[in-house]
């Protein structure tokens, strides 16, 4: 059996030595085999910092979304040929699509993220503007840009597609380099993953990497711009986090770790109600699902003393229906561990498990299989534990990473939530119960140990996720046990790719840097109205000056008349001189910024199609019958659409009066059509 | 002399031995003892957690920011005695305002920022809503909520005020208690700025506790819950960070450290402008502000390579004219470094600098010094090096934390870029040009080597706050070699105390656990209009339906002509319809919300005071003439401001048509009355 190859320093790399073994996990028979022997790592690293990085760096955030996109699409036509290698880890085709499937989803997710909530630039701005002086001629704002290194992305054997890609989606959107390095014992469908990403061709040179086999002494090569993404066992995350090079260099370390996760069936939730049904069936799809290998699995549920009972009962009864076996097999829900070893790791926990409670279902030497053999192939039963006495330490420490749940009664809210926490810090939780008091309670009381807490009531019951499905618009990972990292989380998961730096200096330089018109910059009066500019005619700063008008009483009493807004501060001369804000009478604010309109629109066809929308408006100074408007409107930022006719300018809307007080001040939002010729 | 007492578990403990002398930085006297001996390190971390956190839980958002704004008032009463105090450290006036006012400034700067960006709540939502499926029954929401655990605060000795405050700050503002430990050798000012801030009785108890002297084994016991914020040496703080325990449970660590800090002199910027003189002024102020004891101090400057003589010049003739000396002498500019052990090693290190470069200004071993004694008191002359060859490590890697800088030159962009980068990360850069493409291509150089970059010029000077200064608004820290830290940011400060949990839910229960009202949950149209409620009276999801009301073709001539807003797709027909989006004439959106306005509102004088703006406006649909629209208005959020007669609410407001189709959504922003019993 050859030996699985590297993608490294631009081409594929055969191991200078035989390699180890890779068993299936159904069969035991050898897949392949692993090795990374001959690899210099510090020129891999090179290679991706020299090539990928400067490559990636020349892309907008929309340009890196649609190639994830594309890269989405291209993976999901290659998704029959990655299931069949994935029944070979053990994985039934559920389970597959939840590994394969759910990891083109994160490609598409982050693509959709970078589109609607990135610029189409290299620069992500964090935040507003921060004024720094009374003057306006000195401000703030932070600006996040990748880290000028490399992503590297060690994986755990349980989600070979899933782990690498939600990965990968956000370092590449951020602009940083990949180099992926599977756990060898699913290395081989990695393999094939990174094989089709490359072979798509969509992705430039040195944006990512493969290491098959072991890491050598990569640590030892990495800078401050380099980051390490790590998922798998707790005590290996530590031992590599606290490597002398990585500590020396403040090497971002992103730690995601099993932990254990609860589940909490709620006091309503009796038998007879919907909520009781979702909390079991839950309980035993987590427990099933990838044959309990997630490291968001339910490991511990907490039920109401009195309802103990009726759980074990209701969870065994669907346990026993659980049909185990070869994974290809029709009417198989539940596959094989990864493998032989990982099996014999489970029978281990589970002993030390079983010290504080009984097995309830599920025989951990045992197990009838279909169309395998039980022995050859990974396979173990579902198993049950019960635990009457949920202050023993083990159901809070011992994480059996397979098809293993613990049922643990409590007393209270306030014993539910205490039990919760003692995992230590978990991945995730969840909460069944339609009563909000009682979810608020424990949302609120156990939030600081979890990264991602799901509500299930028969309100949410049919659009759920489900407890154990990370999702890319969600962090991902948790404090203490869990690793304390956080990946995803939409643009979050960009940004711990990306360095934020404060920059401080006058609107003008700030406009240069950010590529956004900061208050305070110049402003161009241009000959030609900006509204009459095609997007890629229209400059930063572009603006236009209207007014003044004299906004009467007429207007006043007309504008309220007209639209029925008759509030007292617009029609009582008494009341609104009455009101702490006001003098006496003011305009509208609506009807302020409607004249607004009507002074810097330029009326006649052209490049600008719609006004899409309205941000930040703030009415900053009344407006009285008398006073004098005048708007500016500048330019200030232009997203051109890919893909698209038009774009979309943000513009800066300042109206004034005839003191040149600001009046209002809001962004305007509009839709801008290219050049015909630029279209499509 | 009596030895400093530490605060611990709710009382002033003495320290069971002698300890170790604490001496005057200028005079050599001892100032005081210093030992932890006989305190119970599990106990204290204990105390915070059972009396501290829970206390603080128990404040708002807006509660403890006013408790911050009254700590700052308090501790400015007491400025002079801190300053005193200060003299003793070797600080001048002047170093000892930019170290305590500077720590004030931060309580101040913290209680605005917590009052005008979080909510008086005590849950921070992170983020937007995120839908999680198309029926709208399942969304996410990211909430922030404290740790419950304590925030360990380790400073350094050169800012035994502000450091302390900085930390202090953001955690309290969190509802994380505080356990302060100083830098022995000015730990007696934090030791008086501690009794000062419990001596106000602002503070609840167990939300500030000090240690003076050795942590002893306190790191055994922190848990995922507890964070530490360590600034000091880059070695001391990567040994703290990989101790066994903090790997083990994930503890959040962040380390600020000492960094090589550039300023770069733009090659506008010649001899005679006034950029040059900014840019020589500045240096000289880095090198001599606390003794060059900062860790943002300028310690290499990147100078175009035909300017380096003039560099050396300017700068040393300025250099000739500060006088070194008592910090209490009047006319003295720079006074003595923390104590003589710190003198020696400044001279250690400049040794090693040397060996690449020159010395053009000042002497190490000899200074001239007013009213004291240079030998017993710890002063140095302010050093200029000068190194022609900026490839040698030296410069780059050698860090002389007192008055020391160093020239280097540089031959273009991006070689200034590049040495820029050689520091290997810093907290803070600075860029001395007019030139905005210059500026622009070094500060996303550069960026992501930074924690901060100002830019300098003519435009900004007047209100620049300097290269060395850390602000609270902005974030203090950088990468690599600055320790991967990053501390303060506005509210980005704060989270670093909280957990971010993403919570999946149906609507209902996400607003009962989120305390705003989110689309999709229940509204409650209530007999009386929502607009005559009191603020204490209104509920969230308090709802009015106003509608429908038909929009004319004559609405929208009469709006156009009223408002001047003639823009084509609203007055044209032919020229609409070849609008890509529309289909004919459509209704102006200025017209669409302020005839919702006019159905929605209450006219009768009331507890709504005013609309004082609009957010996140979007125009879904466009209505044409003959349509119907109806205005949905619910309270979403309910903000009661202390010490007013009114607080702030929020208003989700759906615009819909005939077919039940958003036309706009929208937030209306309103000032709303207390009851008149309970304004004040």
């Amino acid at each position: 059996m050859a030996a699985l190859r590297s993608y490294v320093n631009g081409d594929w790399h055969v191991p200078s030595e035989e390699g180890a073994p890779l068993h299936d996990a159904v069969t035991g028979e050898e897949v392949a085999r692993v090795s990374s022997a001959g690899i210099d790592m510090a020129r891999v690293l090179d290679h991706g910092r020299r090539r990928g990085g400067p490559a990636l760096g020349e892309l907008t955030f929309h340009q890196r979304a649609a190639l994830l996109k594309s890269l989405a699409s291209h993976l999901r036509e290659h998704r029959e040929e990655l299931y069949a290698l994935s029944a070979r880890t053990g994985a039934t085709l559920g389970d597959s699509k939840f590994d394969i499937d759910g990891g083109i989803g994160v490609l598409f997710g982050y693509s959709s993220k970078g589109r609607r909530e990135m610029p189409n630039s290299r620069v992500y701005l964090d935040g507003a503007v921060e004024p720094l002086g009374r003057g306006g001629t000195f401000a703030g704002q932070h600006i996040c840009t990748p880290l000028q290194g490399v992503a590297v992305q060690i994986n755990a054997f349980n989600f070979p597609v899933w782990g690498p890609l939600e990965k990968f989606a956000p370092a590449f959107l951020a602009g940083v380099p990949t180099l992926v390095k599977p756990a060898s014992q699913t290395a081989y469908l990695t393999h094939r993953l990174v094989e089709l990403m490359l072979g798509s061709g969509l992705l430039p040179e040195g944006s990512l990497q493969l290491i098959c086999g072991g890491v050598g002494d990569l640590l030892d090569h990495l800078t401050d711009q380099d980051l390490v993404s790590f998922t798998g066992s707790a005590s290996t995350g530590q031992r590599l986090r606290a490597h002398p090079n990585v500590a020396a260099r403040s090497v971002r370390f992103n730690v995601e770790a099993d932990s254990l996760n609860c589940s909490i069936l709620g006091p309503d939730a009796t038998p007879g109600t919907g909520e009781f049904d979702l909390f079991v069936k839950q309980l035993v799809s987590e427990m099933t699902v990838k044959a309990g290998q997630k490291c968001t699995a339910i490991r511990r549920a907490l039920v109401p003393a009195e309802r103990v009972d009726d759980v074990v009962q209701a969870a065994s009864a669907r346990l026993a229906k659980v049909v185990v076996g070869n994974p290809k097999s029709s009417g198989v829900r539940m596959g094989a561990l990864a493998s032989l070893e990982q099996r014999e790791e489970v029978r281990r926990s589970l002993k030390a498990l079983l010290a504080a409670g009984t097995l309830v279902h599920g025989d951990p030497e045992r197990v009838e299989v279909v169309d395998a053999d039980a022995e050859r192939g990974a396979f173990l039963s579902p198993i049950l534990v019960r635990c009457d006495d949920p202050d023993r330490a083990e159901p809070h420490e011992v994480e059996a990473f397979g098809p293993v749940s613990t049922i643990l009664p409590y007393e209270s809210t306030e014993h539910a939530v205490d039990l919760a926490r003692r995992g230590g810090g978990s991945l995730a939780g969840s909460v069944v119960s339609a009563d909000t008091g009682f979810t608020r309670d424990v949302v609120l009381g156990t939030a600081s140990r979890h990264g991602r807490l799901l509500v299930l009531n028969g309100r949410d019951a049919e659009e759920s996720t489900g407890h154990g499905s990370p999702l890319p618009n969600l962090v991902h990972g948790g404090p203490g046990r869990a690793g304390g990292g956080e990946e995803m989380g939409g643009v979050r998961g960009v940004l711990h790719h990306m360095q934020r730096t404060a920059v401080q200096a006058d609107p003008e330089t700030l406009t240069a840097i950010t590529g956004q018109w900061v208050p305070g910059s110049p402003r161009t009066e241009t000959e030609v109205h900006p509204f009459r500019k095609h997007l890629e005619d229209l400059r930063i700063g572009d603006t236009v000056v209207g007014g003044p008008r004299a906004v009467t009483m007429a207007d006043v009493e007309h504008f309220a008349e007209f639209t029925g807004d008759t509030f007292y501060a617009h029609t009582d001369r008494e009341a609104a001189a009455a009101n702490p804000f006001f003098e006496g009478i003011v305009a509208h604010g609506y009807l302020v910024v409607s004249l607004a309109a009507g002074l810097f629109v330029d009326p006649e066809p052209g490049p600008v199609l719609a006004n899409y929308g309205l941000e930040n408006l703030r009415f900053l100074t009344p407006t009285y019958p008398g006073d004098e408007i005048t708007v500016t409107l500048t330019a200030k930022q232009i997203t051109p659409r890919t893909n698209a006719e038009h774009g979309e300018v943000r513009w800066d809307a300042d109206v004034t009066n005839q003191d040149g007080e600001s009046v209002a001040k809001y962004d305007v939002l509009t839709l801008v059509a290219k050049r015909p010729e630029e279209r499509g």
